[in-house]
Order: C-alpha cells, then structure tokens, then sequence
C-alpha cells in the first residue's frame, strides 16, 4: 500500500486511557495510553493499554511479550487514582523528537508531567538541505523549541544529540536518562526517499534496521524493564486480496491450525525497512522478553496540536513535497495555493487513517477511516469551496509500483477494544489544515509538489541533484 | 528451525537438468539446472528448470519474475542437442565462491565448462582466525586453489576479491566479468556467530542485507538478463504448527482467497537476515523484474566432491566447531575423536535434508529428507560402530531459543515435478563422512566442539576473546 493517510496519529503516553477505557479503571492499575498528538484541535486519542499489573489483563493484552510484572510507563504510579495528572513523573526517551511525530509526542508528553528526553540525530532537516526542500511552516531549532518549552510552560526536556547507529551514543544516553520507555521515531520515514537511488535505498535499510536492533540491545542491556514502542506502517501488509488482520493471521491448513504472523508484501525499500524491523522485534521478544508494541501507522496528517500551538516557535513541520508530504497534507497545501490535486494514476489506492496486533510482540493496526485518494480529493476540493478556492485535480503518472486500483479491507478493532472513541476525519479538521496551507502559502516552492522519484526508474548511481 | 541438514545442497548450474528432467528435453530448449554438488560421492542432484526460452513453461515455472524471453544460463544454447558437455560457455558469478558451499559449486560448474568468476572478501577464514577455529581439513589459500585447479583441470577460474558491500568494487567486478548468472553465497552463514554479541548481530544484519541489496542494484544497472540464485534457510520459516509450503501460501479468509507469502518467524539475526533477503528480493522481483531464485536450503553436509577429489590443493572445507559446524558435520568428527555427540536439549528438533517456491521470485525448499536430532545421533553413532567406534550420545543444554519437540512438515515436491530423483541419506554417505573425519582426527581442537553462544546471554558488549 503506497498512501496511508492517518485521521489522527495518537502514540503518546499518557493517563488518558483510564478515562476512555471502557473497563473498569482498577482492572488496569497502571494503565498507560499511547497516544500521538498530531492532528488538527481536537486531537483524536487513540489510546490502547501499554502494561498492567493484573497478570490475568496482561496475558490477554500482552500475550507472552511482557516477562516483569512491573509497569511500565506509570505516572501516578502507586495511585489507583484517576486524576488526569501523574503526581510522579516518569521517563520517556522519544528517538526522532525532533521529527513530525516526535515534536508534537515529545510536547505532549512533557505537558503530561512526563520526564521526556529527545535523541534525534537532526538527519530530517539535513535531508531538506540536499534535496531543496521545506517544511511549509518555519520550524525552529530544536534548541530553541525546548528553551521556548520551557519558558511557556515551564516544563524542561533533555536533549542527546546523536545517531542511535552509534551504539557508544545511544549507550551513553540510556545510562544518562534511563528511560522507562522508549517511544522510537528515529527512522528514515519517506518511501520515495528511499527509492532516489542505490544509496539512499541501503541509507534508508541501514538506518532504520540497524539503529533498531541497537535499541533492543540498549534495551536488554540497560533497562530491561524498559517498553519499546516502535513505529511501523500498515504498508508493511501490502494490498493482499483478503482481509488484513492486526499482525496475526489464523490459519487453517490441511487440517491443522496455528496463528501465524501475517503475511508482509511492502512496496519500497523503506517499507521493507519496516518489515524487517518487526521480524527483528517479534525476535528479541520472544528470545529475551523484551517488551514491544509495534505500531502498524497510517499516515499522519494535520500540524497543530494543544502544545505546538502555545508559540510559533513551537510550531510542527508540515510537509507538502513529493519526496515526505503524505496525501492529504499535501492535498490541502496543493488547493491553498491553486495546483491541482496530485492523483497518482488512477486514484483508487486505499488510504488508512490510524492503525496497529497483538501477540507475542504486541502489533496494533492504527487507523480509524480509510479512503480512496480520489475520495481524499473529493473532500479537500469540497472543503476549499467552503473557502473560496478553486480546486482541481490531475492524475499523474504514477511513480510508484502498486495496484492503483485494490481490495482492502484492513482490521482495526482491537484498539476500540481497548476503550479507543474514534475521531471521524471532520470538516472543522479539513478547514484548520487548510487555513495553516493558506496562511504560510507564500511559502510554497511549487517545484517541490510534484512527484520527482519513480520507483521503476531508481539508479545505482548516486543522484547528486534534488531528487 | 535451529538445524537444517542437508542430505545435499545442490546448487550449480549445467545442463544436467536435462538427464534428469522427467519431461521431454525438446519441451527444454534452454534448461539449466542448478545443482549444489557438496555431498560425499557420489554427490546428489538436486536439479530445477532455471529458464526456457518456452513461453509457455516459462510462465508455469518462472511466473512472473522473468521479463526476457532469453535463456539465464545456457551452455551449449542454440543447440537442442542433449550433449553433456556444453560447447559455449556462460558466465556464472559465484559470490562468495571460497566459502564451503561456494568453492565445491564454482569446481562444478568451471568442470562443466561454463566461464566462472569467484567474487569473496575471504572474510570467512578471518572469522576463523579471530575465533580460534579451523576447518578438519586442511585448506589451501584460494590463489593455491585456483591455480591447481588450472593445473589439474585446465579450466581458468577468475577471481574478485573484495566486499560486496562496496559497491564500487561489486561494480568492477560485473563490468569486467558480466555474469549471465550470480550465485550468492556470500553472507555470514552461522546463527550462532550472529547470537555472539551485537557487533555480530549487526555485522550479520548489514553485511546480509546490504551485499544483497547491492547485488539487486548491480543486476538491475549492468545485467538486466542476469539470472540471480539466492541462498535462503528453511530456518526463515521457523517451526509453525502448520505444514510449511513453498515460499507462498494461499489462504482463504472471511469467504476471500490469496496466495500469499509464507509467514516468517526466524529464531536468530542471521535467520532473521535471510528473511529480509528474502523480502528485498521479492520486492525487486516485482519492482524491476529482477529474475531471482530464493532457496530455502536445508543444511549442507559432506565434504567430497568429483571435482574437490582431484588434488588435496582443492579440498573443501570442514567446519565441526560449535559456531559453523552444523548437526551431521559435527557428529560424524565427534564420532571420530571419541567425543559424545552433542545432542542439545531433548533433541526433538526436526532437521531438513534439503529445499526452495516458486511466483514472483521463484522460492524453493531445498531438502529430500527430513530427521530429528536424536535420529542423527543414532544414525551416526550405527554407521561408527562398523568402523570400530564407540560413539556415545550427551544432551548439553540447549544455547539457542527454539522448541526442542514440535510439529515439522514442510513441502518440498516443486523440485520433484521439475525432475528431482532424491539421493537420500545413505550408510555409504555417513561412512565416507565419517573416513574424513577420522583420516583428520588429529587436526580436531577438542575445545571447538562445545556450543558456547547463548541466544539468552548475547550482550551488547563485544566478545574480544574466541566465543
């Protein structure tokens, strides 16, 4: 699956999950919700218990991967209170704090009472150096997003500025910090990116693989009680012809029975990226019970969220272009500023919005809607009307390898099952998204919209220009 | 899957698939087999149709992964004559052509008359030396085996030396060589080195992944037409409670049906790295029309082959140590020096002798037999007693993290369809294995024998002294 367009993204942790759990709060006496923040006001929540120390809960929701009976993210921990703010803090490291998800996690978080520490290497906004391009809003230096998180709301975050590839680094921040948990958006996260050329294609399985298997072994090392929560993508399971399942499958076979991982068919090689960092987490925790959830993401649209929107000096990236804009951003930057509507192809591709399974590894398919991107097309060209631009769109040539028009019916129950209330892709959603691409248009570099990577057409041979 | 033996691991390519093709050779225009010829005489064959120029069988057996009506590897093509020799040789490249299963393919097939190049960086025999460990058999250095086999055979072979992972030099070496076909054999091999400590597990992960990758760009930039056969594991598929097919299965759910890839659930990072092969290769198939043949082989034993016979200067490899040795290697050296056979825990791992699927990329299960530790054990301790050895069976507790007894069933008739007569695992076999062993009883370093790599104790620390 090529688009995965998230309604919200919620991985964050918090308390919240006591308050949309539809369970009793004290059969989860150390609930914790992830949830990521980045939408459009009212963020959606979409929370799901991270740990509890009911053994019978556990062994239902985190079957066979939790090996301590401990919590493991807790605010108000030793309190079956359900106030909404932890009385004591507790220590969550977000890998790529600096990135799209991470800045608005890692403020969201810290606005929880939250001890957070971002590790971020910064290697996102070296990418925009080489290949020319920008978040449509000015984004600050991390330094000054946390010196201006502190004086707004006077909360401090830690900062390890460094590689998580380099094991010395990303050793010398775990035993620095200690984390409770690990939130771990540190990867190269553009399938086009890592479909420019032969190096950024090794760059990209390089990166993500290996600084994932670093984490695990600084996890088993230095805190094994630590929770990974690791960011992979429902492009993971491809657009197979039956019904995607969360992380497992139950097969019936000659007369036999067993539940089985599901079956991954990813398009480009950061996708495979993905893949092969489920498999290597799906392995240290049944080798050494090392405790995971791997999160199968939509896509993540929107930019404001409750924090970011303290100070402009807080405020999210938003990306428009071909190489990391997702679809609808995009979509909604293209009509503020009167380019038609980038349809690949044909259009019928689904696109996700959330998702996340359990079992062994924990594996959530995280999404709550999903839509055509013709449909995608459809709303933001209907919500601009509202605004008065004129909205057209055109279909491109298709620069990807993928069934432009599918079946998909992908699983997203076991979340609500939790206690997830779904946020609905919403006009007032649109409008907010529209309004940021109207108001910082005249920051648009129009030779970044369009698709500039083929997938069939990827070189050996370095691409020195922007892609 | 901890141990997979192979009752031969047959991997080459000639046009022996023509001899033992059950079908009519005329329905073959352009056949190839590829055979892997370690085993001791006289060796199995293992043989499969590599490619036809019959459209027709073309998409029967090769479905959807060649774009090119022209044959891969075809000596003695634009003749349909069914003359052993051929008389126009092809060029194979055999990455990784020094190694145990890469030295007695690349005497094969020069043997055979096709033009071979040995592509190695020799990294093998450093990972002897850093480990304290050494072949039963005393090995020449590949310039000494090269130039005796010119010697003895009169057949040139040339040779590459250098790391894959640089892409550079793989460059050179397919712009000087231009292979009709790779075989890559040129990955670190050993589960247990891979489990030694995490600078092993990411040297594994990346030298894996990384070489194939580069391998994939090198065909898609310089050989298009160029054929690749991948060396997989039946380890990929790890112990699932249901039969394992070849590479796919298809499925039916909620009243819809695919045919999807097998789930994988590799049980060490090495396992694990032929799994991301797998799906990278899978991947390009698709994207590029990379023409590839996964092989989920089955565990290679013997050492003796027609063509390592001729001189001692040509002698394969033995590995009895407790990180590259594998189950029937090892048995029959321990048989030897009168060294309890090391049975890990019950034993009741099921061992494959053989295997490969085929769509998209061709996948298939390259094993004939299939056994239980303790089977072997009783096998060889049988086949010792008649040459007057006292050979007793010890259970050493189990360093790895698998299922000691469990359902095991896989597949593996797709080779038998295209013509496979199984050798299978026979006294004379286990007696000339064992003759080896005894001839070079007095090279075994008896503290090579105990496993000493734990799948559980693997730190992030490197091991500076032998595992």
């Amino acid at each position: 699956m090529a688009h995965v367009l998230s309604v919200s993204c919620s991985l964050s942790t918090s308390t919240g999950s006591r308050s949309i759990s539809s369970k009793p709060s004290n059969q989860f006496p150390s609930s914790a919700s992830v949830n990521l923040p980045i939408s459009t006001s009212p963020f959606k929540r979409l929370a799901f218990q991270t740990n509890n120390t009911s053994h019978k809960r556990r062994t239902i929701y985190i079957k066979a991967i939790s090996t301590s009976q401990e919590p493991i993210v807790q605010p108000g921990s030793g309190s079956h209170e359900t106030s909404s703010e932890p009385s004591v803090p507790k220590k969550v490291m977000v890998i790529g704090g600096d990135g799209y998800c991470g800045w608005a996690t890692s403020l969201h978080l810290s606005n929880k009472n939250y001890e957070v520490a971002i590790v971020d290497n910064l290697v996102r906004r070296h990418f925009d150096h080489q290949l020319g391009l920008d978040s449509l809003t000015p984004i600050a230096s991390i330094h000054n997003r946390i010196r201006r998180w502190k004086s707004v709301a006077g909360k401090d975050i830690q900062l390890y500025i460094g590689d998580i590839c380099d094991f010395e680094f990303l050793s010398e921040a775990f035993n620095s910090f200690q984390p409770d948990a690990v939130v771990h958006f540190g990867e190269q996260r553009s399938a086009p990116y890592s479909m420019i050329d032969r190096s950024r294609a090794v760059f990209t399985q390089h990166n993500n693989v290996i600084g994932t298997l670093n984490v695990l072994f600084a996890i088993k090392e230095f805190g094994e009680d630590c929770h990974l929560v690791k960011l992979g993508t429902m492009g993971e399971y491809g657009t197979p012809n039956i019904d995607i399942e969360e992380g497992y499958i139950t097969i019936t076979h000659n007369g036999r029975t067993d539940t089985l991982p599901y079956p991954k068919q990813a398009s480009s090689f950061y996708h495979l990226s993905k893949v092969h960092d489920s498999h290597n987490i799906a392995f240290t925790c049944k080798a050494w019970g090392i405790r995971a959830t791997d999160l199968n993401q939509g896509v993540v649209y929107g930019v404001r969220t409750d924090e970011t929107a303290m100070h402009d000096e807080l405020c999210n990236r938003l990306d428009y272009d071909g190489v990391f804009g997702t679809a609808l951003n995009r979509f909604c930057v293209q009509a503020a500023v009167g380019h038609p509507l980038t349809v690949y192809g044909k259009g019928g591709q689904v696109i996700t919005s959330h998702w996340a399974t359990e079992r062994r590894v924990r594996v959530f398919n995280q999404f709550t809607e999903q839509f055509s991107v013709n449909e995608l097309a459809a709303l933001v060209t209907k919500a601009g009307k509202k605004l008065g631009l004129e909205v057209q769109t055109i279909s491109v040539p298709n620069p990807r390898v993928e069934a432009e028009e599918h079946y998909y019916n992908a699983k997203h129950t076991k979340l609500v099952e939790l206690g997830l209330k779904p946020h609905l892709l919403s006009d007032s959603l649109l409008d907010s998204l529209l309004n940021f691409a109207v108001q910082y248009k005249d920051r648009v570099d129009p030779k970044q919209i369009m698709p500039s990577v083929s997938w069939k057409k990827i070189g050996a041979k370095p691409k020195t220009v922007a892609a």
